[in-house]
């Protein structure tokens, strides 16, 4: 396993297996790696000859009010776990490089980044969109893994790919979850132990809301109320949203007869988590 | 030469063309060739093996009162012109193909287009931007040619492809002239035989530039009082903006002690007409 900080020579890299016919995977991670992680790269390792993870905490997607500087960072035991499954290269670039001082170009995916967590962190999806494609052109993968737990996310960068002509697939993974249901995050660290317990509660509205359209609800509006109640029942709990929207174009859903995303952000302590859910009411 | 409509065979084109080592040239245009298009192309050809041009008149690039609907358009002699330069593919993607209904990502250099032709066509430069790197994309070139006459728009180009990390050298193509100095561009065609007259005043006003400021004056606002008055002399003129910049940043140079570009904009009659110098006050 090769460690790369410099850009230039991981383009040198990716060049070479070019050349040579290999398809390269990659899986951008802000690092502080988690068991979520390790199955995004196997499935890369499984899919692509040559695998790539980034490690990088991109200060673009964060906004001034958050947690880029207390995000957890751990590199020494990311990279033990890198180790382990055998990865080729892991990408670890320098701030100042990605981001030099005459720095002033951004992508921007519209639509799909004004509701759901668009709408309350402005700035975040056009700091995601920069960096992918910032790491894309480093890199030139043949396959980019991202997780289903950040479900707009994943919407966003396919968009990208699509409108800007990039030869990428952009391959989904499942959301992995602890024994409790709650989505493997590396913020999850933020919980004390106390809200730990609380923190299921995302999942467990999920399965909530799947079980009231199962049973015949179909008003969005009062599924919002219902799981909102049930989520406030546990404690240190804060909803930021919870929202029914269209799988592909992320609008919300009023009267739900198809299938539908259920999306919510809660805040559990100071640890904003999200989750996310497709529901079949058929 | 191939004549090519679809986005994914240029891309088949092209891959093709890297895997057997070509290095690939572009001119990216929007039609109704003139002699200084050629002479981008010739360069092109010179400095590649295989050479691609595109031809669309990018509808993002217009503002709603610009010149979209009646830009100039003659596909069947552009097309002439390009056989006979022996260009290998020319690229005419269909606007619904290169933005589909849900197209929604834009790439934008910000400080670079503050200023000039940025500042009097909002919206201009991301079209630009956005369209470029689709083209990239598409096309995969090892270089692109853009003309000079269009500073802002190259180094914006440049920023856009540093930032971006793309592999991707960049040309810039003297100003190609006709007798009386007026720059050649495809809106020359809008001009009367009255205000083509008056069209050269950009040029000469640039070379008075060049004179006041070899004669010793350093002072910006002073130079352009004189180069608006000169211009204003001529009949059908009406002066944009003149601008004294940096040639790297842009940004706007008040006492001239290095190399400066002198960048205008100039109303002839309906048609909008720019030109700019690089100035050496040594």
């Amino acid at each position: 396993m090769e460690v790369v900080k410099e850009i230039t020579k991981m383009k040198k890299i990716s060049k070479i297996w070019k050349k040579e016919g290999y398809k390269i995977s990659f899986v951008p991670t802000m690092g502080f790696l988690h068991e979520a992680h390790l199955s995004l790269i196997r499935k890369a390792k499984e899919l692509g000859d040559k695998t790539v993870v980034s490690i990088f905490v991109n200060p673009l997607q964060f906004g001034p009010k958050e947690d880029f500087k207390e995000y957890p960072r751990d590199l020494e035991r990311d990279l033990a776990l890198l180790e382990k499954e055998e990865v080729d290269v892991v990408f670890v670039p320098k701030t100042e490089e990605m981001y030099p001082s005459d720095f002033q170009t951004y992508v921007e995916v519209t639509k799909l980044t004004t509701g759901l967590c668009g709408a309350f962190r402005p700035g975040h999806f056009k700091g995601v969109t920069t960096v992918v494609l910032k790491l894309f052109n480093i890199i030139n993968p043949d396959i980019a893994i991202f997780g289903e737990k950040d479900y707009q996310q994943l919407q966003v960068v396919r968009q990208m790919v699509k409108d800007l002509n990039l030869d990428i697939e952009i391959i989904a993974h499942p959301t992995v979850r602890e024994k409790d249901g709650l989505a493997m995050s590396s913020r999850n660290i933020y919980l004390s132990s106390e809200e730990r317990e609380s923190a299921s509660t995302l999942y467990k509205a999920l399965l909530l809301a799947q079980e009231l359209i199962k049973d015949g609800e179909r008003n969005s509006q009062n599924l919002k109320k219902k799981l909102e109640d049930f989520i406030h029942s546990f404690p240190f709990t804060k909803v930021q949203y919870i929202e029914f929207v269209d799988p592909l174009t992320l609008e919300p859903v009023e009267k739900i007869e198809k299938p539908v995303v259920c999306a919510l952000a809660v805040f559990v302590g100071k640890a904003r988590l999200i989750d996310n859910m497709l529901i079949n009411p058929e």
